[in-house]
């Protein structure tokens, strides 16, 4: 399978290109630079879902609500992703998404749900924490690190992560985090690199344990706070993540991302469980 | 169609009691005792959703995930739920839902993650707020109200929330509130009531406006941290309930739910986005 990009091509939009081969059914094909422990990183194989649905010629309205389940590691090659119309209402759209791989079978669903937003009463109750500007910050270094985080300008306000080894705090430190979430690219935010942000937080097992586990998450649910006009305005801006769980219990645990302009708007809240293996 | 429920059958067991009529064809009927404004309580729909998976021949583990997407009214009868059985891995299982009415087309879908849970490290990073006594509270009276209210006993320790009116406050007041929660006729705690418990916290918009708005969920998510032990344990022991928003924008607002046992464990944490219409 060919596809058509240009050199000058985002990376990003080659990992999660789709190209139609039927009525509701898509083919696209993992990339190595997106790579992540075992197979690709989870934003992109969720950004690449919503792609499909976004491409979709019957889909209205932009995406508000958007959960993924990872059910198999994605392996390395040709996905079809399949889109079903469930519903479409007057002002929201329901649909439902499958990746699946000849080999290996279905590797993760998804359903989503669009919505023509109109203007309305507004409110935020929460402020996005001080921190210090991106600009005042040294980029974290990726070196030798996976490939998918290659592509991520990730800067830390307060604790820069170390490099981790095996051996386990003697006590938990604090689940929460806040990073600077930057395309090392310039590549203006769109709802698929902000989905695919609000997958770039590190498992709260690492900042717990100040040690390395084999995690992964199981299910991802992002909700949209902005519209395409909302994001048009943040251009290529940074964004601000703020992270943290409140539980780790028999093999799983949950995880909350927020994302925010550098303004101060919050952009969209994700959840996550995730299995780690820690005895 | 005929359900063989006893004179002491719980209305909540009722309420989301299905019949096999077929491979991975469920049929139910909404009930009279949960109604909300427009069509059935979400917490019960969500649990009828939950249980043609937890019945389902082929289901093993526990759930840890589920996201329920409610795509128009429930109408008053009869219902069919499809399930499908996505995945099946050696501790996890990935199921897909619809809930289906002869009139009207497909009405919610729903996605589970069950999971074979096994002792492993653990740590919970907040503790339950501090709160007065379920015992030592009044039950909040629900005279008057909705049908689905009427079968729990809500226990609000700080502000009891007052019957409201059309005219909002000048000022946004606070999202958060904290409830206990309790089946009016006793039942004890399992997933399918943890489920609908998530969903019982009121609208953040009547706490921040302090008025009525129609609103409506449109996605919930619930993450489940405990297994059938764990519930066990609980038996009918009031749950305690936090819940907060953060944004409420261009008709739609998120809500977070914490669901904890009366000892401080967390049980069940819970996300939703909300339809709401306010100039």
């Amino acid at each position: 399978m060919e596809h058509r990009m240009g050199v000058d091509t985002h990376p990003f939009d080659t990992a999660t290109a789709l190209q139609v081969v039927g009525d509701d059914m898509f083919v696209g094909r993992t990339s190595d630079d997106y790579w992540n422990f075992t197979g690709p990183f989870g934003g992109a194989t969720a950004a690449t879902l919503l792609r499909a649905t976004m491409d979709h010629p019957r889909r209205f309205g932009t995406p508000l609500s958007f959960t993924a389940n990872f059910c198999a590691p994605v392996t390395k090659g040709d996905f079809r992703i399949a889109v079903r119309e469930i519903r479409s209402n007057r002002s929201t759209q329901h649909w439902y998404m499958e990746l699946v791989q000849a080999d290996t079978g279905i590797a993760a669903t998804a359903t989503a749900v669009f919505a023509q937003r109109r203007a309305s009463w507004g409110h935020q109750t929460i402020q996005m924490p001080h921190a210090s500007a991106f600009e005042a910050l040294t980029p974290w270094s990726t070196q030798g690190m996976m490939a998918w985080m290659q592509h991520y300008d990730f800067r830390f306000p307060n604790d820069m992560p170390q490099r981790l080894g095996t051996t386990p705090n003697a006590v938990p430190a604090s689940a929460r985090s806040q990073v600077w979430i930057s395309e090392r690219r310039s590549r203006p935010l769109d709802f698929l690199s902000l989905l695919a942000f609000a997958d770039t937080f590190f498992g709260r097992i690492f900042h717990v344990r100040g040690a390395m586990f084999p995690i992964g998450t199981v299910s991802m649910t992002t909700y949209f706070h902005v519209d395409a006009d909302d994001l048009a305005a943040n251009g290529d801006a940074p964004v601000f993540g703020t992270a943290d769980g409140k539980v780790f219990t028999k093999g799983f645990s949950d995880q909350t991302g927020d994302l925010w302009s550098r303004d101060g708007r919050l952009l969209a809240t994700s959840h996550q469980i995730v299995y780690f293996r820690a005895d």
